[in-house]
């Protein structure tokens, strides 16, 4: 049998589009003579809908797509993952199901049972899980068609949940000759392990292959990498699609195969799901330029290279706003930077708007000492032209704010906070060094001193970022155990050895940036647990 | 039976405090001979505690209050809502409880069954639900205990959910001689009717009393008006608690009461409503006194009104800042509001900031005509004088932008926007109108001419707001139509007569405006759907 898993990126809410691209690619599908074409998860609306789903003419757009998507699966099966009513009386009105077509008829659908309700799904605010499994008589063999969730259970790997249902033991009764399961499972450090383990385990319970469709793109904070795969019925990676790309991935279950060893570069694969967020973020939007500070530090410098690979060298305008406390080699790292990178560059003084703000508000703070007031309006100034760049010429700004310092605080609201988007949001300061090396692997793009100098936000004289913050190895490892792994603070001192001050001081500190957060800039989730994104928590509490 | 609904004001995450709080009202209850006092749910670590649930040491230490919970019940029956690990194996580790202790012990748990995962709630995120139901023998009565939700299905008053199970239907068997409900049930526009409905119901088909104890208070975006309530076993109320305030309602149920008739002022309890929220959002916070632009407009002046009422007087600091766009009146109404309001006052020109941005960018902008751009940077300003305020002398700043305004977009990222908390960004200008009326009920003390002059953002010269968007009365219907009740366009301008070209470009700007939302200071939610909490948009899409 031949089939084949269209990897494709839809666009959310998008219905026309994604079904005209759905359409494309049955045709080529066909011309390769496919029996099967899967599609991924909710890949007609895009996933994820959100509370676009609780509008009746969204789902009943859906549904209107069904009769056409039968029609174009002539002399084929076609499995596409899209929202319908629920077809039984249930808790929630909706399904998140997998229509099964044939050779131009709806055979039916496959609803998923298992509703992911944690960390960035909320499947359980819409969906009515379904309860049934089947195996659909396709081209002599009993295919199983599942939705992502449904497998991840009997591998063990689901978050704060332990469902009562397990539905690829249910579907061990019905001897499939091999499982199709389409998701639109979204990126993390090191994920694609996780999905071989996943469809290995399912493999090797059923005694069947396992073809794992997945959607690849970016929408709005969450990036699905793609890597779709196919596993033999032990278990054996035997195909793996590319990351990052839309791909048609054909398998031919009659050939033999060798087997596949995933090479994954867990550096490469986090700069190509930075680079594919923020082109899908801009384009999706109709946004094709960005606009940035460069301060000569390196997270701007990482931002700027991001920005260059996703959009292209002629639509990055960078921008150096030194102010009094600015070093001279700042400018040069800066300038640099934009040479190595061939993008536009303007250096724009801050001073006389600093100056101005300074005199105004000079007899309100009479005889108070310079603090963080002053910082900040230099941080504000800089975020006020970048805005006036973007609502005059269409720039959209990224904000170049890290992990580390969105985790403690460590930034300007309305300052270096500014922008359409937060590229680096979910990047720590360890791995901005890391994806920083990476940039530079054949030759020197983000310079040097950049890299070697000590970090400084240059707000006031001599400024090092641990005159107020330990070590950025120490402090991610505390962010990653408190935020990631949900240590207590206690645990978290008996791990590495930490004094118990310095971990109840982050801890709070963690906590009290909450309302920072809440106003950020939306950022691209790469991490187990980003901020913002997949993590609810209160600003007026007192737990720490 | 002599019974108290303690109607207390928990804070999130606040075990020792509101334990103690507990404790006292506990003696309380004691010392006016009260055999039973009930507690809202999970009041031990406040509502709604999100992802602090998550962190084991947060359930934990729940726990360990139980104990001492119990060894506070001698000689009464006493019902506190907290959380607790989940008693059997479920999809989720942990239960949102009743404990009922009684002289000294624990009795047992009421687990609550209905899990609201919808608007604001996302209950199947973090707990499992509760499958029995039975009553609690107390003094000689069966008492059943329920939560919250659990008694709102059977009323029929559940969004986007049909929950399969219905525990007022398995009580009737029981035959209880009185339900007590313990709530968390957030405040919106009217809801006291709903709850009394609510009631009703209950108690009409189990033909028993129904005691509804409410939590009261501010926890971030939401406020909890408290009202609770009693309703005789014909459905009829018969007391009925204060609004926004602390309260112990004492129930007798041996002595005969007149039934009561709630005479809820909807706007008064609007205005209650956000002043309990702003107090609660500072003092909770540790912070006392806010700081806010005063523009002349409406919408400043109401804020500065509920600013007043929530921190008193010597608390707030307005700012006029005008620009060479502003009106002489505007100043003049300011001047007259603040010595109305006894606030304190400072008028600081923006003109040197701004001539210093425009000769800034001049070289940038070279022949290009005065756009948003210019306006941006006249609120943007203006959000920097205030945050340069808020940062030197400890205000926080509170931000005037109303629902209609962020609906469409209305407002300037990092200008107006700017803030600790938007105080009346749930309050449509509709609203505004009738919040202003209400507080000059008296006398006036919003001036007349605020109130009567068209909306203007003065940013340019005679700039009106009806030059780009509807009538506010037209942009409301519509607003209230797409966002609260979910109509569809078409749907909408056959409600109300609008046109499609009209209503299509409202219902575009809602959507495009979810980028500047996302970014928004957090509002007090006031209306059954607001913007950010309970409503999750991509920004992302192509659906509109």
């Amino acid at each position: 049998m031949r089939i084949i898993a269209a990897q494709i990126n839809p666009t959310v809410g998008d219905f026309e589009g994604n079904y005209h691209k759905i359409l494309t690619w049955i045709d080529s599908a066909r011309t390769q003579n496919a029996q099967i074409v899967a599609f991924p998860e909710l890949s007609l609306c895009g996933y994820p809908p959100e509370d676009l789903l609780l509008h009746k003419d969204f789902v009943a757009k859906s549904e209107e797509y069904i009769p056409k998507l039968a029609k174009a699966s002539k002399g084929m099966a076609v499995i596409v993952g899209l929202v319908r009513k629920a077809p039984l009386s249930g808790e929630k009105p909706i399904c998140n199901s997998a229509a099964i077509f044939y050779d131009g008829e709806l055979l039916g659908f496959h609803d998923k049972w298992l509703l992911p309700t944690y960390d960035v799904f909320d499947e359980r605010r819409y969906f009515e899980p379904g309860t049934t499994i089947r195996t659909w008589p396709l081209f002599g063999k009993k295919v199983a068609v599942m939705i992502c969730e449904d497998i991840w259970q009997h591998a063990g790997f689901v978050d704060w949940t332990k469902y009562l249902k397990d539905p690829i033991t249910d579907l061990t009764k019905l001897k499939p000759d091999i499982l199709i399961n389409i998701s639109a499972s979204p990126y993390h450090f090191d994920k694609v392990s996780q999905r071989m383990q996943v469809c290995a385990k399912s493999a090797s319970t059923l005694h069947c292959p396992v073809i794992l469709c997945c959607q690849v793109g970016g929408n709005d904070q969450l990036v699905f990498d793609g890597f779709s795969m196919y596993v033999d019925g032990k278990g054996s990676l035997r195909k793996l699609a590319g990351g990052f790309v839309e791909e048609e991935m054909l398998i031919d279950d009659s050939a033999e195969l060798p087997t596949v060893q995933s090479k994954q570069d867990p550096i490469k694969d986090l700069f190509d799901a930075l680079v594919l967020g923020v082109r899908d973020y801009f384009f999706k939007q109709g946004f094709t330029k960005a606009c940035l500070g460069l301060s000569g530090g390196i997270d701007s410098a990482l931002c700027a290279c991001i920005a260059t690979e996703a959009l292209g060298k002629e639509n990055v305008l960078a921008l150096a706003m030194p102010s009094r406390f600015s070093s001279e080699s700042s400018i040069v790292d800066a300038k640099k930077l934009v040479e190595n990178l061939g993008i536009h560059f303007q250096i724009i003084s801050i001073e006389k708007e600093f100056t101005s703000f300074l005199d105004t508000l000079e007899p309100y703070f009479t005889a108070m000492p310079m603090d963080t007031t002053e910082e900040n309006l230099q941080a504000r100034i800089r975020g006020m032209l970048l805005m006036a760049f973007s609502n005059k010429l269409g720039y959209l700004v990224i904000s170049p704010a890290n992990k580390s310092e969105s985790a403690v605080g460590y930034s300007t609201l309305y300052g270096d906070m500014c922008g359409g988007l937060a590229a680096i949001s979910d990047v720590t300061k360890t791995q901005v060094y890391q994806l920083a090396k990476f940039i530079n692997r054949e030759k020197e793009i983000i310079p040097i001193s950049t890299m070697e100098k000590a970090p400084s936000a240059e707000l006031r004289p001599n400024q090092k970022d641990i005159d107020t913050l330990p070590d950025y190895d120490t402090l991610d490892k505390i962010i990653q155990a408190y935020v990631e792994e949900y240590l207590s603070p206690e645990q978290i001192c008996k791990k590495y050895n930490f004094s118990n001050e310095l971990v109840d001081r982050i801890v709070f500190m963690i906590h009290k940036a909450e309302y920072k957060r809440r106003q950020a800039p939306p950022g691209i989730r790469v991490s187990k647990k980003a901020f913002r994104v997949g993590r609810q928590f209160p600003i007026v509490q007192k737990w720490k």
